[in-house]
């Protein structure tokens, strides 16, 4: 059958195409994409970031939901019409990393929708093993956000943020805000820390905390509030150079960073803190299978996601979506109806 | 009674003075210090980089062992004679760190023989609750080393080393071999790193693997003699930027960096390298009670840290000793034998 597709065409552009679907080899599920969210790696491919990697016919997009649309050989526990999302990984087996269990940071890992064709198009063929089934009943748009979800929550269990712990969160985007929402419902009290007002407000509507380090001493306030203390825990989702600075500077003492961010360069950081106040600095990246299983959970139980999303646009738009983001201060997470019918 | 102490007097010079005893008050206990080690700290005090801390009155030393000379008003469990070492940190009981139970990370830390005076003295008055005591039998000269085993034991430990691990030590003074050899001693493999060819060639006495890296690329190495897993653990004593470069390129995925040494400089680090691999980095400074413990019974089954006593000179000679250590790259350990009647 003929498809819609988005293909990033190298230099910043898409192009949308009518193409023929791929139906499921033996092992495989096609999916009819419903939503898929334009993740901030989906903004450095379109800003031009990733050109090697992505090459000039592809189609990306991996923040996914959908529902099954066929059924591959062999392939046994769905039905066309399940309402899915994918988990967007693929393991090579073999490597040091694999072999050691930690399949999510395999030394060879293939992220769907970046380095093979993703979901914005109505049918994505995937391998079954990459499925997690929804609870009937569940939002389509709202089940987009369960792969960013599933990091924060991956972000959280590293960083292994307990009951009544004081958690600092350096960037409030679409991340940052969703690492924040984890920690809350892990019972930790958190401040949301960023510059954008637009963000401050919105992260203020969610009921947290927040600080912007351009109007005020962020470590200074942090330690006053705590008696001393500092946070027992700090995400540094801001990938900049004060923000590496911040962590170390209003971590307690035994406290845990979580390195969300993904610094392009070297930053400058305060080793001596780390030694004397027993600093962990934990990396965190992609997610395991149990962080998807309870992404969806959370996200089921309602602990509202929905409010990060600021414009759903149809496929149509896509190009136009991608442009809006990037001038946009006020957004936040864009989802692209991709399927009018599965939506 | 007269004593014989040796008083830091500021501007790298030191005085040997004979001077009143301090007899132990309720709570306390002398002791009749045998040996004392001179320590990186006390080097650094000796360079004069530490002249606002110590000041130009001070008695310093801490890695000792003794005997009990005088014992205070309400100490039980204690008699005169009995072999002892210090555990040389006073905390305030009442900071952050303190109410969670990290007392040796103090944020009102004092260190005896450097906040307060040390044991480069005849008789040293100390809290009780610092001793502790030593096995029947055990040579002096090696108690000596149990402060700095401690602080490798300590490392060890929170860099959760286990048994069958790949482990490599970044740089090899005295403590990164103490490192080194407690690592084995958990059933670890370790190399050591190292660019100075005396240490190289006392490690590989040591038995241990060797990698200078001005001659190789030790991470390249690592990774072809693991087969491209890399170090599971990494223990940076080297304080210097080409180590935490090596740090971040040779950790295994999921790998764990103790951060050992002291960096008064804030280095460049390869942040996204923390990402990638979700390594993690551990801040490890001083010791718990119970590495002091776990330090006294491994240097009594003979874990062989006599091998880095390089030299042992008299108290008189003590301003000779420092001067020699900061001239002399064959230099690990020098000890000063305190009192001759203890040692």
């Amino acid at each position: 059958m003929k498809i819609d597709a988005a293909y990033y065409t190298g230099n910043g552009s898409f192009e949308l195409r009518q193409v023929e679907d791929v139906p499921p080899g033996p092992g495989e599920v096609q999916v009819e994409t419903a939503y898929c969210g334009i993740c901030g790696t989906d903004l450095h491919v379109y800003l031009g970031h990733m050109e090697a990697r992505i090459g000039d016919n592809r189609v990306i997009g991996h923040e996914m939901s959908g529902r099954v649309s066929a059924i591959g050989e062999g392939v046994e526990g769905f039905a066309v019409g399940e309402p899915v999302v994918v988990r967007p990984l693929a393991h090579c087996g073999a490597c040091p990393a694999c072999k050691a269990g930690h399949i999510h940071v395999c030394h060879n890992l293939k992220f769907l929708g970046l380095d093979t064709d993703g979901a914005f198009q109505n049918r994505w063929t995937v391998p079954a093993h990459v499925l997690h089934k929804l609870p009937a009943g569940m939002a389509l748009d709202h089940a987009a956000l369960v792969e960013p979800l599933a990091v924060a929550v991956h972000d959280v269990r590293r960083a292994r943020v307990a009951v009544g712990e004081d958690v600092l969160v350096i960037g409030g985007g679409p991340i940052g805000m969703l690492v924040a929402l984890v920690a809350r419902h892990a019972g930790a009290r958190v401040t949301v820390s960023e510059v954008n007002e637009n963000r401050l407000k919105l992260a203020e509507d969610m009921g947290f905390a927040t600080a912007n380090p351009k109007r005020e001493d962020v470590a200074a306030r942090v330690m006053a509030e705590t008696g001393n203390k500092g946070a027992d825990v700090v995400f540094e989702v801001s990938g900049t150079q004060p923000g590496v600075d911040l962590m170390t500077a209003v971590t307690a003492t035994r406290g845990r960073i979580c390195m969300v961010a993904i610094h392009a360069q070297k930053p400058q950081i305060d080793m001596f803190r780390f030694f004397w106040r027993e600093i962990e600095l934990i990396g965190a990246r992609t997610y395991e299978i149990t962080d998807f299983d309870a992404a969806i959970a959370m996200l089921s139980d309602g602990i509202g996601v929905e409010t990060l999303i600021t414009e759903i646009r149809p496929l149509a738009e896509l190009p136009q979506a991608f442009k809006a983001l990037t001038e946009n201060p006020n957004s936040m997470k864009t989802l692209i109806r991709v399927s009018e019918e599965a939506a």
